[in-house]
């Protein structure tokens, strides 16, 4: 596994290199985890014409969550009194005699970036924008093993909660129960704060669990994800409490389920962006329920739960083989609720059997 | 309640227009939040020359985790297509005359103060610096109030764990029924990640819960807070699993108290922040354990959990009347575990009985 890390950072340096900066300094946890297998919590990691180093405020405690840094990089643990891990690495790179470094803007705030000029007056700090984020969209097959393993656990943990009884929960516990689920299945955490919507709350993206307590004839639905060896996955599924849904919620699960599987048979390496958000969100449109759909019906998920590309109407760009994203429409009737229907599937070549799910549990509309 | 927020912001644009900055760009969450009332996810406060305006990206749930927006501030919620609502804000104050808008560059990356200042290429922006934190150190009875239920249902929490059957269970499953039972109390979520250590990685500040199991003759180390209303506390105690602790367990308990009584004692209006981690200190120090003490002894709580002050060193400044800080020593003895003792106390005049205890669990060592 080492090798695969260096050869990330042999292709982010190279490309800074051909643009003027001889020093990369990255300071996103996510992208310093891709770049060197392990971000221990406030590490920034240095890219120079030498050795690159990780700098750590504090020694590594080996946590799974952060992964464990490629053994071929020189690993500096700063002195608690050092501060600012970025400042001490925009020394080492003047030190070393990197005249121009490469920093992330869109991460470090504005005093940051002033502490990192300040220690080198002669060093020119360059904008890495989202170069980093770029090399992440195309994931590797041992990337997609780890999303695979967490979509496992995220259907094990909602397929345990649909055997228990669920009336007269409330949200919040719901959740709770299914973020200790995942930990039982072997996740390292929740992949993001598991969502719990009951009746009128139903459909909703986002919503954050209540002490709504789950009635006879509600809607649920419920997004969860789990987060194993630093990657993500999200799976949003609907159901109905009790023995037979009413007209109106068939009617409106067939639709979104509808528009959902549009989204999902769209997904082709070549497809535009927006061509995919298209898919899904025109059926939602005819149906008259477009003006309720959120901005974006689906979005790349890896070690961040929200990463590029951005499925949405003025997105611009086209999908690639081995890019994971997630298909998730969602219609909410205020004051009734609603349904989402969400998934995590890698972007496949139609000769490998096309969009490949992850995220297997049913997506019958089911009666609990 | 809704003066409070009116006066807050009354006072920070008093001290903004001061020094010549008639625009504030308030864009750090618990910043937004002190002045703001409630602070929707991803919402910035406009405080103008005319109008103070909460801008969102979206409409607001009323969840209580979100507090409730000040009904006196104008609630602009943006369209979906609007982008950064920094931007917006930014754009409002021009169209409102404002020359000169102090943003908080310790919050905004560089990327996005140079969106803010590219829509009005002649607005001065200023820096705000660390002025609305500041305000935010001396809190008033009702803030102590949320800390104080805050306090207790972290209590009531950590009380129902000791009664419960430890031996044989791991350090997340700890955890996770923490933070259950936090819900279950009438916390909005946990206050931070929970922290469960057993055996040799107790005593570590900060430790993040494993799959190692509860033993017979274990320390076991705990830190759990609650999150009401924003507000947050914090608590850290440690215990023996078994029925008799060994000679070096109840030795190295005892030097932990008395370090941890001694800061608690030293608390008072006046006292330099530097002193009372010197009174915390000097009891670990003396007994050889200095080296492994963390560079804080404590710190400030409030709507975050880690605010200025630090109690430190190096630290410089006063406490003051009505100032909530921790006073957490820890020792850890590689291999074998340790001690952490941590309590949430806010600082009182002695007239009005000294130093007020939050976190009331027992600090006795007990044996369970």
């Amino acid at each position: 596994m080492s090798e695969v890390f260096g050869v990330r950072r042999g292709r982010l340096r190279d490309r800074c290199a051909a643009t003027g900066s001889a020093g990369v300094l990255v300071s996103r946890p996510a992208n310093v985890r891709y770049l060197a297998g392990g971000a221990p919590p406030g590490a920034v990691l240095l890219l120079g014409p030498g050795e690159d180093v990780l700098l750590c405020p504090r020694t590594p405690t080996g946590d799974p969550a952060d992964g464990r840094p490629d053994e071929q990089l020189r690993l500096t643990v700063l002195p608690s009194s050092a501060g600012d891990p970025a400042v001490a690495a925009a020394e080492l790179a003047r030190t070393a005699g990197v005249e121009s470094l490469a920093v992330e803007e869109h991460h470090l705030t504005v005093a940051r970036h002033r502490a990192v000029g300040s220690v080198a007056p002669r060093l020119y700090l360059a904008d890495l924008g989202l170069a980093v984020e770029q090399q992440r969209l195309v994931k590797d097959e041992e990337e997609i093993a780890c999303m695979r393993i967490a979509a496992e656990i995220a259907d094990q943990a909602l397929g345990e909660l649909l055997e228990s009884i669920l009336v007269g929960r409330t949200e919040r516990h719901l959740a709770l129960e299914l973020e200790r689920r995942l930990v039982d299945h072997g996740a390292d955490g929740p992949a993001f704060a598991t969502s719990v919507a009951t009746g009128p709350n139903s459909g909703q993206g986002g919503h954050r669990p209540s002490d709504r307590r789950v009635e006879e004839g509600d809607f649920l639905s419920v997004c969860v994800g789990a987060n194993y060896r630093g990657y993500r996955c999200e799976i949003g599924r609907t159901f109905v409490i009790g023995t037979t849904p009413a007209d109106w919620q068939i009617e409106l699960y067939d639709l979104v389920f509808a528009a959902q599987r549009a989204g999902r048979e769209s997904l082709a390496p070549g497809a535009a962006y927006r061509d995919v958000d298209h898919a899904t969100r025109q059926i939602l449109d005819a149906a008259g329920h477009g003006e309720g759909v959120a901005p974006l019906t689906g979005h790349g998920v890896g070690l961040e739960i929200d990463e590029d590309p951005q499925l949405a109407p003025a997105a611009m760009g086209k999908l690639d083989a081995c890019v994971p994203v997630t298909v998730e429409p969602g219609v909410h009737l205020p004051g009734r609720g609603g349904v989402r229907i969400d998934d995590t599937l890698v972007v496949r070549q139609e000769a490998d059997g096309g969009p490949e799910l992850l995220t297997i549990t049913t997506k019958e509309l089911l009666a609990l």
